[in-house]
């Protein structure tokens, strides 16, 4: 791939530590879609670049990947991606207005026979490029994790296009055409595989993977449709010896079925589900990571601070705690809510001490 | 109220029994959302007819409630009606393109303290004409289910108004002044209140109480801001004797919580909680409703039937079960798979006969 990867482990290991259940000073702590909207540097580079520009110019992805590590001083970076790139590589066409839309999502088994198997040049080829240009410049600061949508969720866009009530027509076709779907998740989740292999090749230290559809499926639609596909993907990065992280918000109520099978150091847990009753299910199986309601962010200081300390608490009952928001950074967040959240997890855990 | 409550039980009591637990041949059928767009015959009045006229002409609600009972012989009807009438009772301005916009969405203390006491006229005495034609109209053979959205639901949508990304509004609210936002909640809990006081006066003979937004919420929300306000409506009607359903689908991970404190006689239990999981939480203490993925009517007739003898065959673990779907019936539904489900859910249950 070019260029050599670079060895040795970050200077601040903490996250990787905590995602296998090594003891730590105290959790790590990152901020699920901590490169967006609400950082006034992303939004300056976006006045300037399409977001697919920020997803494939090397440089560009680089810069919005670094902003939140230097700004916060979180415990990791995730590559700056989106959960549709390996859409493009089968040869679909996305565009992003800046939410996705696909020109023509897949309906029926013609639609699905028509996609390639993934193009390693292409987008791909950027993504790696990023992932090395990231590398260099955290310079064994802190780990760099990497990124991927599990196979039902990427699926679930490739049928439903985008902005789709319901997922009717992805949930349309597991109840019409199970067999199509399976062939599509199938082709999808090879392609998710190359990617994130080209991303473990290239430096990525660790990889999470979001599976965001999956709470919009029964349990028994979950075990058929999703789960099998990131199993497969999960199982096949395992030889790269990477830490993995599974997180399929709102699917909570799945978590005994995902703690009992798939292959993953960490599990996300979303803002629903107390972090307490997750390390109960989850029981000792993996580390956790989450969870406080992103939406906390939105309140007061006061409140960021208590809440913020209620997860950390909560954290100490799991095998392992990477503290992070149970969903995403909402945009409207004010850039210094997310800097006390980051101060409180590490100062809070710090006076909280270790079991 | 003018006209004297239609006295005596219906013909058909499964429905009624059910809820409370008593035998029954079979587990009665209904569908959440019944009347709507998948039935050609709501689309009919639907091109002659605003949303809002449907909600607040007496003899239209009456025609469209009804529709679905005649078609599909189901075991109950519920009143057409929008979770937003009671903010209209309160003086806001909500506009249906058909989806909802509120004019004016509620934003601080000041907004909030601008709403007015529910007016019992209006378009509460539309609704109250509705539900005396609809039981004159049904003459005594299937009951008829009033309806109402819970207090934190009908208030997400005060503040954030119409087609709100991630609620971030009221979720901000709680996070920022939980003093307004507990106001807000219990004016909504008396006009709520106040809707369900009067369709029970009316003849309505039993209440389901939607709480669709629940599910936004962590536990501790939950518990302070959603909980406390269903709590009060539904003990506040308790004294009209009819079953109270609670249904607050996504919220599926907080339904200990919920069977442990919410006085209903039956709990809607989302599709993707496998009805016999839900009735080793619930524990008897209340029926269960469900709940049957809604995008399984999009699937063949041999899915449909299959999927429907696994759900009936789950609720024999419960103490009651209402069949139903695990969420509203989709728009996108043909209304032969509609159906075949009913008729599905009242064979299968027959020929799986009675534990």
């Amino acid at each position: 791939m070019g260029m050599a990867k670079s060895s040795g482990r970050p200077a601040n290991d903490r996250f990787l530590r905590a995602c296998v259940g090594l003891p730590v000073d105290r959790p790590p702590v990152w901020i699920m879609r901590q490169a967006g909207r609400y950082l006034p540097e992303y939004q300056a580079v976006r006045s300037r670049r399409s977001f697919w520009e920020m997803c494939t110019i090397p440089e560009v992805t680089t810069e919005v990947t670094l902003q939140p590590v230097r700004r916060l001083g979180v415990d990791a970076a995730i590559l700056f991606s989106d959960i549709l790139v390996p859409l493009v590589a089968m040869g679909m066409e996305v565009r992003f207005h800046p939410a996705p839309e696909i020109t023509a999502p897949l309906r029926n088994a013609a639609d699905v026979a028509r996609l390639h198997v993934a193009d390693p040049g292409g987008v791909y080829a950027s993504v790696a490029e990023a992932v090395r240009l990231i590398r260099r410049a955290l310079d064994g600061e802190v780990p760099l994790i990497g990124f991927a949508g599990a196979p039902f969720t990427v699926a679930t866009y490739a049928v439903c296009g985008g902005g789709s009530r319901n997922q009717a027509e992805i949930r349309a076709l597991l109840f019409s055409d199970p067999a199509t779907a399976h062939r599509l998740l199938h082709a999808v989740a090879d392609a998710v595989i190359a990617s994130l292999e080209i991303q473990c090749e290239s430096g990525a230290q660790a990889v999470q993977l979001f599976d965001s559809w999956a709470g919009i499926l029964s349990r028994e639609e979950y075990i058929e449709f999703a789960r099998p596909y990131a199993i497969q993907v999960l199982e096949r990065i395992e030889r790269a010896g990477l830490p993995r992280i599974y997180f399929a918000p709102g699917a909570m109520t799945h978590l005994e079925a995902i703690a009992g099978s798939i292959p993953a150091e960490a599990l996300g847990i979303d803002w629903r589900m107390p972090l307490r009753e997750a390390a109960k299910i989850v029981d000792g199986r993996a580390a956790l990571q989450g969870n406080l309601d992103p939406a906390v962010l939105l309140g007061t200081s006061a409140t960021i601070r208590a809440k913020t300390r209620g997860v950390i608490d909560e954290g100490r009952s799991g095998r392992g705690h990477i503290m992070n928001l149970g969903h995403g950074i909402l945009p409207e967040t004010p850039v210094e809510n997310a800097q006390i959240f980051v101060d409180a997890a590490k100062g809070e855990a710090l006076a909280g001490g270790e079991d």
